[in-house]
């Protein structure tokens, strides 16, 4: 073959995110009516488990370039209370606020229930007052939460000390709790779990789905930050940047999951992002031919695993098409006659919106 | 959740890897009965339309670690035979040839036939003497290649200066080469191309599935091979690394072809090479539960992406799994019981054994 | 200049340290008759005024390959009071050694004397009880420190709040304690900090010559750990990797620090040190010349700066050579004639014996 | 001690220039009066013994950021010659000039005097036609060469092939063509190589410092591109970005050769051109003391190598201080006092103004 110019086909990181300090910052694209804000709604310190001062987890949450973060600490798991025998629970989320006081990031009350199964683990956010949580009874203990007006959330139903075989089931208490509006989500990620059954259970009970970090070292180590790792965040999509936008998210569970290079969630908010985040550019028919070439830009910080489903064939792809995190890659669409118009379909992999099931996604190509 | 171990997720790439001039060369384990030779069998030099001297090609071939390289100038393109007006059109291979006289490196004799539509670009391989090529008629060019016992294949038959839409189609004197043998194999994949249509093609007419660079100016800049690129290769399965094993091989159809990630072939070699590119370690029963974990190892230069078939799910991963290069990821499998041997299935999303057709891979994993 | 063979003058990094994990680690070699322990002596948690739980120091220094930490909390300055009023300020020390009981990393008791000046902050380690050292009066727990038999040095001697021209300057105070023996070392370095003033004080005051981390906050953000950067640590030379071991070696001044590519100490130690981490390679004349090669082979984590004293100039450098940390650079001397051992002699720039002085090392080069 | 404010000495790469096609790119401020054009006038293609067509050298040159190549293929050496007969020896100049012509990129025509010694290799450069230089006496091709107004300069004096022990040194024969203006300039950098006593030749006889690659094979190969490493260029000094600019620079000798981190040139346009290479900024007292910070910012794509000769001390570092390519590094001095300007000198050890020699400069710090 006589060829003239060079194509690069491999994708490349863009300019701008290539130091490594800006490499980590989560990044994700508002949609259509709603802000999209990057949440880690489960963390510790020393205060509960945890290794690090409050104040840690906000330098992280600033360097990960998250909206909000929670403070969870278990109310009844106390390792360090010889050391640390506070009186006020609410003594961690304070810290926090003092020291993201001047900065853009939004601190939100919460506690951990720290229970045996049922109801095992949940976290309540969004209280007024952790003490006031102490309770022996489990039950009554999420009545309290509901009084503060929390939105309370089961953690890690999937756990292996509380579920030896790692699946997420609903019990008795648990349906109950939700029937009575004492549980309005569940963690299909933590950490790197992930529990295709606790996201049947989001969707079959009208849950929000959630995932979070729920860190107790150290983010960087955790996750491996400087190999390219994130930790897990609940995206939440608000009207506002606020913390009642945020609970008005979480409450209409307007939110997806980012965990590895998954994104979790329902189509209706799953379907709007990934298009706000693939977006075309420097179209034009390759030169005498009907090949029509393309750049698909990936303003997110995941990777996208996409298989072709249209009925066009790439000239340079199989039907298996990657684009990497904040990254581009040009695709060379074989219409086969000269078109005004292409529409791809892409059956999106590493986007799931139910177990095994993936949302497709539609993408029109316009030729100027 | 109370954790106490660091679990890492995330996949990581080895240590005898991990410098760059390691991390360029092409690695792919021997499938059982044979050997896996990384074969680039098209390529220029000045001697045609190429921008090196052929001991460059040598040198890129060494540094990327394959087998063996074919010498293909054009025989009818010579752009730069006003100053290279050298009458032996054998004198690229001969150069190369002694270049690589006392490395592990084969050359093998080639030239391309270049001519319009039909029958196009085809390389003949294995030649004694390309200078008896030079014939005007472009059917008995093909008879004179076949009389060298020449292995012949089909060069980027999508290309679109020869065929404006990109689909490879059959002409009447594509199929009569075929059917008189003097059409061996087809370029399904040619730089950064690949081609759907040509795949079909191979299946249908019983023709070998080649790979190549069609190099010209320089690996490391069209490959971007410093960030991480590869050139597309033809892995040739043969009973021994020679000119008569790999000729051997090629005339069997024994080949699979790496481009980016894809892995491309028949399943009869595609399945065992991923079979031996994967292999597992570290197994066992995550303390006090029914979650099995164990390594997932890949000895291989391909990234892969892999959909999970089986029964099992998964406490770490949805139903997409990546295991870089070289690197290797732990896999957690919710057995529900205790089990002494666990049958994953996965389909390889980036094996392709049609269009649009992925073989489907067992993995059985045995606890001791 | 018709060449043949490439030549690579640049330097390379050892393929076993190439990962980021690795590449984090502090190396260097023993010295004849020592041992060489890396030492971070001064450090904190959230028992005083640091940002994490004692283990996470732990984690650290494994990380970092350290062979001892010293735990020195603040004794008068506690802003963590009201959440932790812990009545034994030892618990920190005990913290840390448990977490470190089946690692090989040796903890060290201490504890920071925070006073203005004079006497100004001190650290004494090897200490029995810190809580008895919780004096009012400034001069008797010097006294009980050294009743416990601890090593005391006086720490950042050149801070700004304490020492506004940042000029570290002996008071009468500290004459009167180390002619006492209760104050045995200066740390030269504290942090990012360097003071040649220190430097002066503990060469004519027979001081031990320290340097430490002082961390607060997590050593991989403090020092960048990712882009290449290390924390501060004083190498202590020891007859055996103990407690004992490194408080004889403090005792008796056996120290270098290490701080960016400084390294700082008496040249007693520092110039076998420096011999000990070059070492010589493949030493060969250049065919058919009086050029003669050698590779230089950098052992530790420093980079070394070497400018040439000696009578011979080299081919393919000036005066000024460079050897980056773990990775070598091959050197060719223009001997003038074949000669069996060639003598070169470097200034060692980054190496520091006195303010504004660097050590002088020979290097023998023979020929086999 | 109870410090609050992370302060980050190690230099890090500006944002801008961190990916590896932008790290390549040769970086140089202009110095009062002229520009800085980057040349590199010593290469080799198919047309004598390299072993690429010229049109790569252009492509590398643009990536490599240069302003202007030469073509310089030897005279009497003609390796390839039966496979490339050429007769006109101006043929690689030409394919050069096309394939630039539509780039921001000089090409120089030129041809390498290829003789023993005396008096060994010599380019000369903006020659009318190479073919006249094909003169059997090694003395009238120097004639012919001035009679077409060469710019003229000795290769690699010091080549053990032509002097066994690398000294450079001039033969009668090199006095009298130099007497005569026929010996304009000498490398004193030529690849890897480095002579100082080339250096004082040029000093010692009015001689125009140079430094070229003489590349053969390919640039990314041989300077490890994409480990960071760089050909050697010759800075020319020109009053305007042409041909006539540079052969007007060369001929008055304003030059520095840049090579690894080395300058070297005469202090006239040396200290210079490191003075427009560090620029300081973010001058200010730290708070409430006597130590003065600012920032030193190279522009350059040499690492500078300082070593403080001034009264004033750091509060961060010794009297040797690095400063990477294209980076910063913050810097703390001690006034003692409070000043409203600073003048800081150091000798610039990676700067070469004659052999053992080091420029020194004066950077003055205003406070506002």
């Amino acid at each position: 073959m006589v060829r003239i110019l060079l194509i690069l086909f491999t994708t490349f990181v863009f300019a701008q995110n290539s130091d490594s300090e800006n490499h980590r910052k989560i990044i994700f694209p508002d949609i259509p009516g709603y802000k999209t804000l990057k949440c880690d709604l489960h963390q510790h310190t020393v205060f509960s488990d945890g290794k690090v001062w409050p104040t840690i987890r906000v330098d992280e949450a600033l360097k990960d370039n998250l909206d909000a973060i929670a403070v969870t600490e278990h109310l009844e798991y106390q390792p360090h209370k010889n050391d640390i025998p506070h009186p006020d629970r609410n003594r961690a989320y304070e810290i926090e606020k003092k020291a993201a006081s001047e900065e853009d990031l939004i601190i939100i009350s919460g506690a951990e229930i720290t229970r045996n199964m049922p109801p095992g683990h949940s976290n309540a956010i969004f209280i007024d007052d952790a003490n006031k949580l102490l309770i022996e009874d489990s039950l009554q203990v999420f009545y309290e939460a509901k009084k503060q007006d929390a939105f309370i959330f089961w953690n890690h139903p999937d756990w292996t000390r509380q579920k030896k075989d790692a699946v997420a089931e609903l019990t008795d208490m648990h349906k109950m709790l939700i029937q009575k509006g004492m549980l309005n989500g569940i963690e299909v990620v933590n950490g790197w779990g992930f529990s295709d059954e606790a996201l049947q259970i989001a969707l079959d009970n009208n849950l929000t789905i959630m995932g979070t970090s729920d860190i107790h070292g150290l983010i960087d180590w955790e996750y491996e930050v400087h190999k390219g790792g994130h930790r897990p965040v609940t995206l939440v999509f608000t009207k506002e940047k606020s913390v009642t936008g945020i609970k008005d998210g979480l409450n209409n569970r307007r939110t997806v999951v980012f965990s590895k290079n998954y994104l979790i969630g329902r189509d209706e908010f799953l379907v709007p992002l990934i298009n706000a985040s693939i977006v075309t550019k420097e179209i034009k028919y390759r030169n005498d031919s009907f090949v029509l070439e393309v750049i698909l830009k990936n303003l997110s910080s995941t990777e996208f695993t996409l298989k072709n489903t249209s009925k066009y064939k790439f000239h340079n792809a199989s039907d298996l098409i990657k684009i990497e995190s904040n990254a581009q890659t040009k695709l060379m669409i074989k219409t086969l006659e000269e078109l005004n118009e292409v529409l791809l379909t892409f059956q999106v992999l590493n986007a799931i919106n139910a177990p095994n099931s993936h949302p497709e996604i539609s993408l029109s190509i316009k030729v100027d």
